[in-house]
């Protein structure tokens, strides 16, 4: 995912250092041997990790980041990581006299690749008009939330639905197949009528044609996520009964061994619990 | 909903008959005073009622439909109704020496008026070109299902998705509400990058504003129809959990004296469960 | 389940005349040939069927039940039946000028061949008092409800409440299991020391050993009485999200095969979804 | 609950010295002022408090029982705590040459003053040997499993249980009300036939009275258990869709301000979405 952004930053005009754990390098960004030579001389600095773990080790931990960068720079967190987590950054960076944007994205390596990806920034007025060329470099569109914890919370909330269409897509066309309708006849009739939106049409597809590999999106994540998702609607207090349906699917599909499919792959419990194939 | 499809139907020239309950009549329409009397001279009799209890009352009770049809027209069945009243109604009119089409549509009255229905018909190839001219002078278009059941089940299937749709955006609502996130910006986020789908852009901004009255879809017509789509899941041995899920909500606001809302109300007591309000 | 009933009606005295479908006999008893020959000439008529068909089917179908029993004589529905059923047949027996008890039980045919039976009756105060002998004479004691509408619900609420126990014994030992605990291990912590109830001890010593086969409840039956729970729920607008569950557990093993099983092997589902075996 | 404990230690001629928060004393024991003061010169340590943090905190933090306990003396756990802490104790105490036995209990303080508790240890065979005269002076019995961790987990799944309980007895009560059945009735035709374990009776009977002040057992540690069983399965990849259902339960109690109650009093919410008061 950082390649392809990093990438669209250097054509964008940025003066852009780069580090990542397997060592890539990326045409006309300089690539740093550590996140402290990285980050030292930086005005801003993103980072886009798997999850909050990754992104503890790199600013707390061994990476530094957070006692490499310099008074008054930003950090740019695009991950998709845990409202608290997010919030935690903006304390200790204020504390720190640093500034932290949370910046989460919709959209995969060939979204970032295209300069198509939606972000979704939590931070000041003043920073986001600082990032804006950052960010014009990056995707297709903004939407600014309050603050990095609301941002967090915003992003989870994105793939808390995209799991919800994989659940009730996954419904109707198993109860569709059993009745005698073709999975790609009843998705047709979905997609054509009410339910045209993107999500429905790529996930609705690879349900409908049973392709789960490679995976787009890893199992391992999508259970991150609804974890991520319960545990917001845990500190905040919001009950929510189909995040816990979705996050009992994906654990079912880890412990049953489809981690290697993509996520939309879950739906194969539907099917399987329906006796088909 | 039968008096904008009545007058689209005068609109294109056909010779209408029209029956209702409340005796309405329609411009250019001949209303009848029996349903008998509707239909004995008809080749094509349209019902549109609003459940199974209805429709068997008129068929096969005090209506008389099934015994008035003249020998080879066609009944047109686009009432939402059950899977298994849609297989009776093949087998009884073909054991009549008629014929039956199901063709349930998508839509509520003002879609109706505007010629905008998405109609789903289930029936023979044959009668399906006979009745193309019907369905251009009442809808924007067609998706046909291999028969009568699988037309009442592909229905059921997307009422079902509305439902799945109205409980994920009430759960992600909430979660962001008592998260710091204005509901209806979060729903800007959502339907302006993955969701942009007219049923969440619809029903989103309803439980954004939290504007359920007056109902557009009665709360116990939703009740109703994951009844329906529990029925078929329990016939065609597919387990369905969302579709619990969604049944018992609609349930718990039918309990709790939300009937005369909206059916996208049901999404006020996820809210209550969160203690918003 | 009736063979052992009537044996036991018999040593007590009563004049028994018996009929089922497969024809056999009790000795010291009167077979019929029909049910009409085994009713009209009755003071008190017995029936245990399997569900609200068979009993319908007897009642007012075929059997003519209804049409045989004398005035002023007692029909003792023993089947567990739907709430509806329960209040229909008080309703056609005593139109009939007949009388109606409902009082389904709880035990298997070796707690009825022992006279171990417990009973839940529903009909009028003077009814129960003339059936004291009778229930005496088939099981270990009483539990009046205050009609037929209400034992038909207290017996569903207690199937209800074992099937619970299947499921959360069930998900209780699959976690022990994977975490290090053998289930007959854990299984005696439970029922030493808080949970000792005879349905844990039984059922669970069964999950425990995973012995499912021969059957002594069916699956199928499983699934109708969970029908029958949420049926009663919807008439009477109760959610019940457990009820949910376990209906949904049932149809899930019904598809997959597993109808054979006794009902507590139900538990298979929640194994297998861990991954276990 | 550690108070009557160590009154019973002191009666069984153990030398006892007592901390808590509160500094309350017993009869017969020295009490410390601080944790050091309590552990340095002990042979036993117990502890016994609320929660995983608590427990952290004294073994940990402020609390230096593992830097004040001696070499090879024994910390015996009897909170309800983590799968993970109990672990963690057991791999730490066993680094620092110490040893430690983890061993919750079940039973209110009314149990722990009766020496009527149930003790669930988990830890080496002859540190339980070493432990029996302890355990005898606290309660009716132990029940042995293989380590720490299993031991937590047995706890947590006899939490588990009774958590159950609460959610059956609570679905079936609110529907037999609803149906005319008195709550009180109910209960005794499920205690009297297959349902009659102490927490059925105890539970129950809150449950039909509706009497959930004073709360035995907080509603916050209602939901906390609940959320360690999950963890619990999270960790161990068992999907538990029951423990799903209450733990929103829990959740759903605090965010509507039930904290207050019994953790029983979870089921208002039952009777609440039935319409029912």
């Amino acid at each position: 995912m950082g390649q392809p952004m990093a990438r669209n930053l250097v054509l964008a005009g940025f003066d852009v250092r780069t580090w990542n754990r397997s060592g890539g390098s990326v045409e006309g960004a300089t690539a740093s041997r550590t996140i402290e030579e990285a980050v030292r001389p930086a005005e801003i600095v993103v980072t886009m990790l798997s999850e909050d773990a990754a992104l503890r080790a790199v600013t707390f931990g061994d990476g530094k980041l957070l006692a490499s960068l310099r008074t008054g720079r930003i950090h740019v967190g695009m991950s998709t990581i845990s409202v608290a987590l997010a919030s935690e950054l903006a304390t200790v960076h204020t504390k720190g006299g640093q500034r932290f944007v949370n910046a989460p994205v919709f959209g995969r390596p060939d979204a970032a690749a295209a300069r198509k990806l939606w972000i979704v920034p939590g931070g000041s007025g003043a920073d986001l008009a600082e990032l804006a060329p950052l960010f014009a470099a990056l995707g297709q569109g903004t939407f600014p939330m309050p603050g990095p914890a609301q941002s967090a919370l915003a992003k989870l909330c994105g793939n808390f639905m995209i799991a919800a269409t994989l659940e009730s897509v996954g419904e109707a066309l198993a109860l569709g197949e059993k009745g005698g309708i073709a999975p790609e006849q009843l998705l047709g009739m979905l997609t054509g009528t009410l339910f045209g939106a993107p999500v429905v049409q790529r996930y609705g597809g690879m349900i409908a044609r049973q392709e789960f590999s490679p995976a787009g999106f890893a199992m391992a994540l999508g259970l991150k996520d609804m974890r991520l998702v319960l545990q917001a609607g845990d500190g905040l207090e919001v009950p929510l009964p189909l995040a816990d349906l979705l996050r009992t699917r994906f654990l079912q599909a880890m412990a049953q061994g489809k981690g290697d499919l993509d996520w939309s792959g879950v739906t194969t419990l539907i099917r399987e619990s329906a006796g088909l194939k």
